[in-house]
């Protein structure tokens, strides 16, 4: 069955009409926070704050732009491991966060940063907006290769939208710590990204197969989004914590997190393979799962050590998921999960809330200190007489809501992803960057044909 | 005609003269800004800054490695396109870019930081080091390919000096604003270099046409050089504006032009082909237009909507460049344009100026408050009584000042670079690594044979 | 010879023996610094900070961060030249350096943070423990390609050890300033590497010298890696140095030497090449050895016209060991360096040992000030009365410890080595993937097959 997979009106019509929609409501809606206006220095003087040095750009701009890089490059690169969808990955990932970041900014602004009929916007916002297209990013994982641009930009218009009320319902009404987005970013974006691939299961998917495969310089690529992602998570799971200690301390947990979650990663790779031998896709996807984990535990005390147990347990989990789950849930289930996000993000993004709950809960004032508990939960105004495990409970409640959000977006989203004429290619066209992109004719146009069958292997 | 590209003793020659040079004037001239000097403990308790977190160092350095990276990384990738000519682009980048930060520092320091016969250097003259080089990474773009190290050489030597000359005509004698280099950097680096391909024009250029094509894995090399710039760029048109809410502004408003720049590029590359296929090269390059032309405006109060305009024009006028203009300027003009900058820093560059202009010349004390307009725009000293229509002029000039030091010193520069020994290629070896690089035999000593030595190159 | 490879039992087994010998050890010794304990606020009154800002994170983080890129994709991705060894150099570093920073942490912790029986940790920490690790990856360069995951996480264990206990010698007991690490992470580490390559001396290892070199791809991912690390030196140098000025200063005078030291580099490469070539592998080692040099240094009061001087000597000393040295060390002293970590480590690392030693003793109260001179060198409590001629033979004394450590540890750690089940490749299989990792069968699976036309497209 051919498709039609011809952009040339849809793509743009679809990015124009969107872009002048988001200069209109910016025009209406979005103004500077205090701290990036120019009236900051009255501004200033009325917190009496000594210094420029307090303004909070100097307290989140460097882990901003870290993790900037973990959206773009990190979620980019990551899913270039396949042979011949390079351009696709980074290139669709680009598109759908650049109209994906506008779209949070006033969808987050309108819950969280609305004062007299304006947003204001300062680098916090813009933190949280990447937070936001992250888990786009992570949806997109699982339908990487199978949908149109078209699809994607509705798919992240709709993603926003869903991620923005479910933030709302978690921090605002459940007044829910997750800093690091356990359950806002990977538990709903991963199970959102599942259930629409699901409902665009391909039955005849296997035509393209011989394209889901990597060829050895993509799997390096690959590895840079995952050193990128690795490296700089404890940023992102301490952009928006409070200042001081609270980012301290969640950089800490991360960093440890991770280190052990390579580890066992490893371990488990070699152990699951008759042949023993290292697989490339659990060391670009489960040594991350550590970082997911400690999502919304990081800037509570979780402590160094318990963060090595729980990127202990996830890089197993991740890593055994890809062996056994995968396929599973492929033949079983009917879910097509490119990427393997399940691996990576959903099933250690509910362990990232669990493990939340549960620190929440155990929290007490000999550990945090009575100001410490107050400030580390938010324990005022409304809550002030909230107890931890009282907090406990919310938190738990905060996957629930979560995966629900997720399931039942993603079913309804899928279905409007089905509207046949929104250009998404034919099975045996999947996971090849030739639909949508003009690609180099390669090494035919080159001084260096690639292959010569005459040729033997020679050693010099 | 075969040309000498024999760079044995040529090369060394320059590059240890050179060094030699910067190592006699640094000793000369250059010392340590106080807060960077040993005294600085002093120089606090006179100051009375109540903290190490108040040296500079701490506003700045973050921004700093950002802008080092888009200089090193960010243009030394972008121009790995080329199928053949990664060495050169990233190798040679790597060495003008290393040597003009040196001279830079001098030249800048002489006539911004120069004290009792002494340039004082510290975390600020490092970024506009790295801003001065900027300008010198876009001129090499136009050249790409088509000249010897040596050359470049001596390009940098030049427009070094000449940038430095302009940006104290418009810094410091016309009291212009330019914190992200819109006119500085951009008018002036691309200008400069279009005038010198003008003046090196190869009529018999097809005769390497077959290498100026991308392959495959040199387009993604190309996509890390982009991101980093794409990403980074808020950090470069807020690395050196004025603490606390000039940078926090300057990030926000090319962040949100950067955004809009994306959609309207992804637009318009579906839109100008038949085919509707994006083009790899568009992704590549007019992506970054939407941070080109806030670079004067961005510490502005430009506001996000106003950024989201310039974005959203940027990407289109790029991208109307690349199909149409391109072929026009070299058909017509003779200016053979390797990387395409008149669509990434000339136009953007231009448009910049012209909207730094007017958000000048439209400042109120309304909009900044009586203190942020004279902060913002230092109406201070001799400049007391400016006002901003009158500022916005000043900024207008500036931008014919740029134009005019540009062509004129890219015709002189260009002039000199054809000296008959400076060991250009020759059309054929153009775009060709081979040239000024020992270049593994690729395959040929691996298991995994590439190439047919029967095959002559095909020329699309 | 065939040799026993299989790593199915033996990796998985190390590798979680030893990450559960991490969470034992860190479940009773690790706990928060005060900086990034809930406690902080009642701290922060102690101590009267005035602001969060004040917390350490603000002052390090940053230079960390980059720091941790350095390690991971720094030094991951310089090691990728190898045309088949990509998945080994990024992977191996990669697991490597994760369980190295956790045992770091402990190791460095019980000599400098051990508190009432604990080890308090803060982001200072996390920079040390990536340096230790820094070592480790030094030596990696030189066994590059001839063991086996087994023997690497065994050479780590190790190395740490004797990392930290050298470093307790040096800073503790004679209290030498080394803040870049010239003799604690670059001579120690490389000397620890080229004896343990010594030790592991391959005869027969020209059977495997088709695979040791690169292809055009492999050249190009390594310079990610040179340039990263290039970048970012500034802040390895400055990353634990004291508040304020000496971080501000550290990161010029390496910004400095890393400039000087690229055109020397270029100028020797060309030079002693009969065809006036440039050679990756110079460009790739020999820019950097300016960094390292200045190590030790960098925080003194160098000057940047100094550190002009040893970059330009040290890219002449790295380039000419890469020519002449290494072809020596391997035929005569049977010293098999794949990456040359001589020319780039160790060498520098000697050479920045004896600057610092040099700059030290010649440190006078007229260039720091009274106050700066004593903060500079920390002359203070038992070293109140230390002379800057003392310190500077402290600093010598220092070199020479760092030496012995090296040579006598890498003897021990190459004996343990050799036990005969750790797994090594035969000669024949060095610098090859296939040995430890699943390789994608590169174009046969693919549309585009590069050496077999008849084969068709396989459906795995």
């Amino acid at each position: 069955m051919v498709k039609n997979t011809y952009m040339r009106w849809r793509l743009p019509f679809v990015c124009l009409l969107w872009e002048v929609a988001m200069i209109i409501l910016f025009g209406v809606f979005v103004r500077f926070d205090p701290e990036a206006d120019a009236h900051w220095k009255e501004e200033q003087r009325q917190k009496n704050l000594t210094s420029d040095i307090e303004n909070d750009f100097y307290f989140r701009y460097p882990s901003f732009q870290d993790v900037h890089v973990m959206i773009f490059v990190g979620f980019g690169f990551l899913m270039t491991f396949l042979q011949r969808y390079g351009f696709g990955a980074v290139g669709f990932n680009f598109l759908l966060a650049a109209f994906g970041i506008q779209w949070a900014l006033l969808m987050q602004g309108w819950f969280h940063s609305f004062e007299n009929g304006k947003i204001l916007i300062g680098v916090e916002n813009l933190i949280n907006a990447d937070f936001c297209v992250g888990s786009v990013s992570i949806a997109f994982g699982a339908i990487l290769g199978k949908t149109s641009p078209v699809q994607l930009l509705i798919l992240t218009l709709f993603q926003v939208t869903l991620f923005a009320v479910n933030e709302y319902i978690l921090v605002s009404l459940l007044h829910v710590k997750d800093a690091g987005g356990s359950m806002t970013i990977h538990t709903f974006g991963a199970y959102f990204g599942l259930t629409v691939t699901r409902i665009l299961y391909r039955p005849n998917l296997e035509q393209s197969k011989d394209k889901q495969g990597s060829v050895y310089h993509s799997d390096l690529f690959a590895m840079i989004g995952t050193l990128y992602l690795w490296m700089y998570w404890p940023s992102f799971n301490s952009a928006v914590s409070n200042h001081g200690d609270a980012q301290h301390r969640a950089a800490i947990n991360t960093y440890c997190s991770l280190a052990s979650c390579v580890l066992t990663t490893v371990a488990f790779s070699s152990l699951l393979q008759k042949k023993g031998k290292l697989n490339m896709v659990h060391i670009q996807n489960a040594t991350l799962a550590g970082g997911v984990a400690v999502g919304t535990s990081a800037e509570m005390m979780l402590t160094p050590y318990g963060s090595l147990i729980v990127g202990f347990l996830c890089g197993i989990v991740s890593t055994v998921g890809f062996v056994y789950l995968m396929p599973f849930l492929e033949s079983k289930l009917r879910i097509q999960d490119t990427c393997g996000i399940h691996n990576l993000h959903a099933m250690p993004g509910l362990i990232g809330g669990i493990v939340g709950a549960v620190t929440a809960a155990t929290a007490t004032e000999e550990v945090y200190g009575k100001e410490g508990l107050i400030s580390a939960f938010d324990f005022t105004g409304d809550y002030k007489d909230r107890t931890p495990s009282v907090q406990g409970g919310f938190q738990a409640a905060g996957i629930f809501v979560s995966l629900a959000m997720a399931l039942a977006g993603g079913a309804i989203v899928g279905a409007i992803l089905k509207i046949p004429f929104l250009g998404d290619p034919a099975d045996e066209n999947c996971f090849e960057d030739d639909v949508y992109w003009e690609v180099p004719e390669d090494e035919e146009s080159s001084l260096y044909p690639m292959h010569d069958p005459t040729l033997k292997p020679v050693t010099s």
